[in-house]
């Protein structure tokens, strides 16, 4: 993996700053992870009221925290003055979504002047077993705020 | 559009029962709409605590209602017997997420004996005007239950 | 579907003269069909050198014409200085590519300052009969020439 | 990367066989290269007759290597009686495809009883130099030969 470089010394503060004014984010318990330049990631403990019909997490909860790590691992990279928007996203769902809690890796592909490319993969976590089960690759536009 | 035909009679209570299974719609505020052969509506009233950083809904709940419309759409077609799952999908996101409610309308695009490919396209209303702000597309997989 | 209105009237010569410059399309065999505002055609015959190994047209060649019909779409609408670039696009391939002829039809979806999103469909044609097999949709980015 | 083991051990054999049957490959002078469990490359030397409207290899003929790769890469893993069908992908194109010859490596993300999810990696090569130009992800389905 390549290393980035942020251009904004305060990045982590925007992106926590950002992350907790994304009101989904309290209601399904996700909390902001690691960020690093180029990578961000967010953690979801399991909760038996964000399933689909079969017990398991459902795949627009883990889009939830693939999207926004995929695209605060973007606005890492941005200027202080820039906003990020995802404009598209697919989402290969790999394993059943199983866990006792959910991390959420986004990583910065390919950036770009005017678009980046990031993916977001998504971890089931239990005693210490990590499965992968859903992989992300998104597409962020940077805006003037 | 193609209509389609249901095999099983009982197509409409076999989606209201696996939709009420998903904890994840009671927990966000989604309902169930219209349920005919290939096409499947769930209605979502705008609510404060779904949403990103810029008070619009998050694109991942958009994505649930999106992805769910699609499944449901497909299942309306299978056997009584048989389940459904999503492989993958992607998301366009065509406009803010701005509405007093949100229309997530399913379609079958084309139905199979492995996969189908259905649509998911998400509007939202205010005060009789509806706006298209995503579209998913997304492949499905048949399942012996 | 929406209307929409070019604003650079010479937009049906740019499109003409920019598929001209793709030197796939000759070799390919393809050829420019028609031209409207965030709509355009191009047609394929079949050919026994561009098949995959069952004898189908190679998704790939379904894609060079998709994309290109998609791009082309989005290019109608751009102002006379202006150029198109493909970021990202996804094919559902819903039936096999079977056909004594091909069409994709490109079609603008959400024209965008930044970007735009079009969809690509390809039809198998023969004896008057025409089947969709392939569905792209792709992210179009507008460009200063 | 995960470890694959092959089942059927003629599966180089059988890529083989299955390349050198796509006609297209030898229209645009495409070649089999390295060919392991859940691993395949296709070769690509430019050529100026695949090009679009600025000089680049189009995005089409790009797809045509990275979805065979990654189609074959999911082969090598499959019984003999099996055969291999791609139903989706999506495409990144992250970096202009410009380079002397481009090399597609195929790899199997997810390997599954129905379905396999594999990718495919376009890196453009000139004078020892590789640069990743396309990204890939494939959606391809088993089936009774």
């Amino acid at each position: 993996m390549t290393a980035f470089q942020a251009i904004d010394p305060d990045f982590r503060e925007r992106v926590r700053q950002s992350f907790h004014a994304q009101t989904v984010m309290a209601t399904i318990g996700a909390e902001i992870g690691a960020v690093e330049p180029g990578r961000v990631e967010i953690l979801l403990p399991y909760r038996a009221d964000l399933c689909q019909q079969n017990g398991f997490i459902h795949a627009g909860i883990s889009t939830i925290i693939a999207d926004s790590a995929a695209g605060y691992a973007s606005f890492t990279l941005f200027a202080a003055d820039e906003a990020v928007l995802t404009s598209e996203f697919t989402v290969y769902l790999l394993s059943p979504a199983k866990g006792e809690r959910f991390r959420a890796v986004g990583q910065v592909l390919k950036p770009g002047r005017r678009l980046t490319v990031a993916e977001g993969e998504v971890f089931g976590e239990s005693e210490g077993k990590s499965v992968l089960i859903a992989k992300l690759i998104a597409t962020l536009v940077r805006l003037p705020n």
